[in-house]
């Protein structure tokens, strides 16, 4: 029901998916008079999927507390992320209202062990391909061992999106060295130095100009710079393409210019269309969730679908499960070491 | 002495703004040997500049308390503030070392009354013009009190740039509504909307991809974000720029499309052209300082000496001490006013 365009977008966007996963299984929840007639026009789409009515749907500007108050256990958002919950989905998908979405995922599936927070991460294009980049607004401010957990969540998203064995890591960080404030920025690097983890290879710090360039396949942040840096790159991209866009219609000559060069104009809009990374993954609770962007189409819709695919193939979030407990064996295991090493 | 070319393109820039400038006159700090070859070249400078050997320069990678140490009282960095500090020069410009300049700076200049903390502030294009946006490095983390003290010196520099009389201040912050840790974000917002300054409208807070747009004349924020967003913006610049030129190389077509819209290219790279915009402004202090990037050649060294320029013509630091004496007057003021106001 969510986004700008509800069921008359999702549905044909489900159906893209279908053809390029025939495997897929959809459980659809909604207000049957918006879902019923869409379902009925995508036959190929309707045979794959289960269908349960919702009365309540959650509205786009509705505040996270007003939506888990009259959505929970009964929106067709809570349903969705019920059926994750409860193993009928093996991924929720959703193009609601983020901070509803995020509250309600919270509430419904929990944090795994050893998570206090979960992240939201987003798919980068970079000059190199993707990266992935956490957290782009899940939670303000991250203390040390939740940038370590960001790291080690962000590397298993990774490894299942760009089939890197062990991704690299970088920490977000600003140019200067001799700056107050950052501690634990530095105390995340130092910990995920001394921890040598498996799953990972740990750069260093990067800057902001290191997300365009790919430097690295996972970048950690946290939220409020994350989401700052994502908007700040999403209009840059705009702004250069409606400069683009006002150069080439300028003059007689750049308007055939571009009427010559359109393969590569197309070419080039393809590269920065935001529909083909559409899918912020919630990352750090007991169930997977992708949460489409709310302006996407049908194409954007089937590209965070393709994210849930790929995520749930992978398994995701047994993998981060397992890399979570391995470190926070290691490290108890460490701190028990440490009682016997301290007298010789 | 300082950037990735040393006078070499320095001297030559000074000369180019000289042209558009011709009131200019320069104190040039430097090693002899390095700049009087220079010098002489351009005789036209060297008719409009007086010139002080140096022993010390600052390298691009000292640290800022190392510069300190090394360069205090006698580098080539530190006689160019002390030329503003004793009122010989009226804005100092600088392409050295960011960190140790800003440490000289504050050591040699010191605060204006009022103002703990100095910030950065860069000249953002934007689809509506520029706008100001600040801080993009001095500082990590701002108190409320910070972030309005930024709002009141990015207005005046505002209203001297853009000639804007009262400019529009926003406050970056992420869209979610409900979240927590921002405090000093909302209590800004809070004594922006009471204070209501002569010098500034308040808009209200503004979002990443609000830079672009320009949605307002000045955006705030601490130095930690603001220097992840500006770096991740010149990032995806380039990122796109480097999208566009293999997609204009990649087929014959393409490039002979390229060669008739050349004008527009060229119109675009103008646009994109970070030589133009170039100059981070530090404010703040007892003095106006003006950083020019690092890699700029004489293009954007003329680019950070006309801003110089502008800022200078404004008076700006005696705008902003104004500015500020008059809204910590009328603070204060209302601050006696309470006791009275509190028994009826």
């Amino acid at each position: 029901m969510g986004g700008d365009h509800g069921p008359s977008v999702i549905l044909p966007g489900a159906e893209i998916a279908l053809t390029r996963h025939p495997g897929l299984r959809f459980v659809i929840f909604g207000q049957e008079d918006a879902v019923r007639p869409v379902l009925e026009a995508h036959p190929r789409l309707k045979a794959a999927s289960t269908f349960h009515h919702c009365d309540v749907s959650i509205r786009m500007d509705e505040k996270p507390s007003q939506a888990l108050r009259q959505g929970r256990y009964k929106s067709s958002m809570w349903k969705a992320l019920e059926a994750v919950k409860g193993g009928e989905a093996d991924v929720a998908v959703s193009a609601g209202n983020t901070g509803a979405l995020m509250a309600m995922a919270k509430f419904c599936l929990r944090t795994m062990p050893n998570i206090e927070r979960p992240a939201i991460a987003a798919i980068w294009p970079t000059l190199r391909g993707e990266s992935v980049v956490l957290d782009v607004g899940a939670t303000i401010g991250a203390d040390s061992q939740q940038l370590v957990d960001f790291s080690m969540m962000g590397a298993a998203m990774a490894r299942a999106l760009l089939h890197v064995e062990r991704p690299s890591v970088g920490l977000l960080n600003i140019g200067v060295e001799e700056v107050k404030g950052q501690d634990e920025i530095k105390e995340a690097a130092r910990l995920l130095k001394e921890a040598r983890l498996s799953g990972l290879v740990y750069h260093g710090f990067v800057e902001g100009d290191d997300l365009g360039k790919g430097t690295v396949d996972v970048v950690v942040t946290e939220g409020f710079t994350g989401n700052i840096a994502l908007k700040t790159a999403e209009g840059t991209a705009r702004q250069i393409a409606s400069y683009l866009r006002s150069a080439m219609t300028r003059t007689w000559l750049a308007k055939l210019g571009y009427l010559l060069a359109k393969g590569a104009f197309d070419r080039l809009r393809d590269k920065m269309d935001p529909r083909k990374v559409n899918g912020g993954v919630f990352l750090g609770l007991n169930g997977i969730v992708i949460k489409s962007h709310g302006g996407s189409d049908a194409e954007g819709t089937a590209a965070a679908i393709d994210v849930a695919f790929a995520m749930a193939s992978a398994q995701l979030r047994e993998k981060i499960e397992k890399d979570l407990q391995d470190f926070y064996l290691s490290v108890s295991a460490d701190a028990a070491q440490k009682p016997l090493e301290a007298p010789q």
